[in-house]
């Protein structure tokens, strides 16, 4: 991308100072909440006499203007009304920001004159001056490392190797939340809201050329400009997974974009191409982008498709194979040198040593665990180890032994960085949703793909599969 | 059916003297610990010198046989080792008891000689005494009144009106369990194991019998009469809902169905053409049925797919939109009368006042959100309304009124009670994984179908919209 486009906004990632335009107590003063903690200095800009007050009672200086705050102004969040915003966006080009981000809405998307007007004047502006304006209608940026954040709420910290970018400010946001439940690091997250300025292919560009970020996610609505588009996903899916989750894709949607974002949306079926031809990743809502992200942070790459499973039960068993045959993967027969040291292993009259492994009454140690999935992975039959822990079941095992959840999680962060295939958890239980939502949340900060169900372990299994075999034929040419 | 299997069924279902043979210490006594409870007087049958102690402490009477119990044994549950079990089961013929479960697995499902034999002498013995053998290979019965239970973890209690049926064991016990989180009131489950005895079309008309039952579930790997079945399942599901959740659909499924409760797998082409003539409900996965479920009991009955929606946010307003969409449901614009009063009190410019209600920071209030709801149920152009509530969004703005989540549901509640649409909630949020899972339980504890996702509330609004458009058509003629 224009090297300097690209060094402004690295400039606004890393801002040394952030002004925050028009934050208000209606808001809990939102915006200098979100970059409080961050690592460069922040002030406020608000004239309105019955906010400042409260601006200062937090310890921020507050200035009457952009023009008056001292020193050199990186990264500048406006928060100001509708008819305000295209004089603050002004004085923003003015200072030399590397960006600004308007969280104000009321534009395009509204379909009302005022708003479309006020849009065009901004778009006009900007282009001019070839300035970064984030937004309009945004939950501006978020950078873990920077400390700056869409809202308050998100993790920030040194990790961070994530980028994401999205048309609608609440995904920009949960997205960071959703990847720390779900044990990754998310770096970059960029609100594009109308995107007027910067759009989706430079945005897609950016996180491309940013050495730190190895994967990128993006939620979309539409795009400004299509073939632009779509040449920076060729050439930045060459390069890293990119995850695409498009919203507005059937006549509802559509329509509820439009009056969200402003953009028109565009046939899935043209999305649908263009994914395939550029080697992309399609996901259709955040936990199957979620789910995705940690089939490709956490499991090595594989392009097989042949399972080893251990169930906890018999019923499992049917339910675990049936959702990896819909998803046209297999659970083959093993070897007979695996049956031989499974058959003494798995003890219990009507469970089943085959594949799936039925372990009902026989996973009655850690060791025991071991040994089964130390024999699925070493089957030449399989590609994939997956193991179905169910917390109720186990729990109670291990408690006989002296052990706790954590020592069966040990055990599988061993298991996984011993064995050469990728492997992955489905965790599952029956009564206690919060006891099951910290024991996935466990497994997932040790780095380990876990999922919540049989049937989102084989999608994302099949789609990370279609992936890199797809992206081994696109490097085959 | 029969009746003097129904009247022997009846009997075990709410039995006077239940016994227990076999109970073991390595298994927790199991068994024991499963009826304790109930309403009946529990004996156990046991021989073994070192098992005796352990149920002695327990407080339980020992017997050395069947027939040495005092009394009219209405219920046996047997957990003897595979080679005693036949003999146990012809103690328990002569007894005159209802029924006998049999916990014992180890038969035909193994394929191995020794079980298939067994197993025949089992069938042979209770068809010639017509006797009703639960099992084998099985998790026995539950029913919530009498206190007795697949599982010591279930709970039990004075309500109850869904009647299950199951091959699997695990299913059959965890149902019970996934039900009553999701505020549902099993009444009974049976696990119907290899099904030697009493079939799956028996199972099904003692249920279609049982006024109790307002709606049944299954969920099968296989019938052993398929006609009987089909017969049962036309009579019944033209009285009651049936949903049928069929295991081994897929060649891997079905494979491990096999091993599983012997049940050969037929084509599940027969299975939809079975259900469509039928008018029953097909699900795919537990959280398939439980959701179905959920909009049966809880949704008013509708034929109409028009939606009235009010999404937390814009982005989430395209998101809900495609869920729906993708199911076939409309979104539709809502009248001008609607807008009129919509629009002073969907406050925030670039917030849309239009179908779906995206009310971002609107909801400022809980007479608020009754507005909002009030006029999507008296819209003509809406048939079924819902609403998303993100707790992190909410909670916040109620607590500046000194108002909580409780006094949102009670809101939902009396909503619920006064329109003549259906109702439901979609509950979201991005990082607490715990405290949705309270919020959730707290819905649907108060008899409210309350769904985790967006994808989810449409499938099973569509889903039932079907059913309810077959049984018109069906009745019809």
């Amino acid at each position: 991308m224009d090297a300097t486009r690209k060094a402004n906004l690295d400039r606004a990632f890393n801002p040394e100072l952030i002004a925050v335009v028009g934050d208000k107590k209606i808001t809990d003063y939102m915006w200098l909440k979100s970059v409080r903690d961050a690592k460069a200095k922040v002030v406020s800009v608000q004239i309105d006499e019955n906010e400042i007050p409260g601006i200062l009672e937090m310890g921020f200086e507050n200035y009457p203007s952009l023009e008056a705050v001292p020193g050199q102004v990186d990264y500048v969040i406006v928060a100001v009304p509708r008819p305000v915003a295209p004089r603050i966006v002004a004085d923003a080009i003015k200072s030399g920001a590397g960006a600004a981000a308007l969280f104000t809405s009321g534009f395009a998307e509204t379909g009302e004159e005022q708003g479309v007007q006020l849009q065009e004047a901004l778009t006009n502006m900007t282009r001019e001056a070839n300035f970064n304006l984030v937004g309009p209608n945004c939950m501006c940026l978020y950078h873990s490392k920077a400390g700056i954040r869409n809202s308050a709420d998100q993790w920030i910290g040194e990790e961070g190797d994530i980028g994401f970018m999205s048309n609608s400010g609440t995904h920009a946001t949960s997205f960071v939340m959703r990847a720390r439940i779900n044990g990754l690091y998310p770096l970059k997250s960029i609100s594009m809201g109308n995107s007027i300025a910067v759009d989706q292919g430079d945005w897609l560009e950016y996180l491309g050329e940013d050495p730190e970020v190895k994967s990128i996610g993006m939620y979309v609505e539409g795009t400004r400009d299509g073939r632009k588009f779509f040449e920076a996903l060729r050439d930045v899916a060459a390069r890293k997974p990119v995850i695409i989750w498009k919203g507005g894709q059937t006549t509802e949607g559509a329509r509820a974009a439009a009056s969200h974002t402003g953009h028109l949306a565009s046939d899935m079926a043209l999305w649908d191409a263009m994914i395939r031809q550029t080697g992309a990743i399609r996901v259709d809502t955040q936990d199957e982008l979620m789910d995705a992200f940690k089939a490709l942070h956490f499991m090595k790459p594989f392009t097989g498709s042949r399972m080893g499973i251990v169930a906890q039960t018999g019923g499992q068993s049917v339910l675990v194979s049936d959702a990896f045959g819909r998803e046209g993967l297999t659970v083959p027969d093993l070897t007979q040198e695996s049956y031989d040291i499974l058959e003494p292993i798995v003890t219990v009259v009507g469970g089943s040593y085959k594949n799936p492994l039925d372990v009902s009454g026989s996973l009655t140690s850690i060791e025991r665990g071991r040994e089964m999935l130390d024999t699925l992975a070493a089957d030449p039959n399989t590609d994939i180890v997956v193991i179905e822990a169910s917390i109720g079941f186990i729990a109670r095992r291990l408690e006989r032994q002296g052990k706790g959840m954590d020592d069966l999680i040990d055990m599988f962060k061993d298991f996984q960085e011993t064995i050469d295939k990728p492997f992955a958890v489905i965790a599952t239980w029956n009564q206690d949703e919060a006891a099951l939502a910290d024991f996935r949340g466990k497994i997932a900060d040790r780095g380990i793909a876990v999922f919540p169900s049989f049937q989102d372990a084989a999608r994302a299994i099949r789609r990370l599969r279609d992936y890199y075999v797809t992206q081994g034929e696109l490097a085959a040419g």
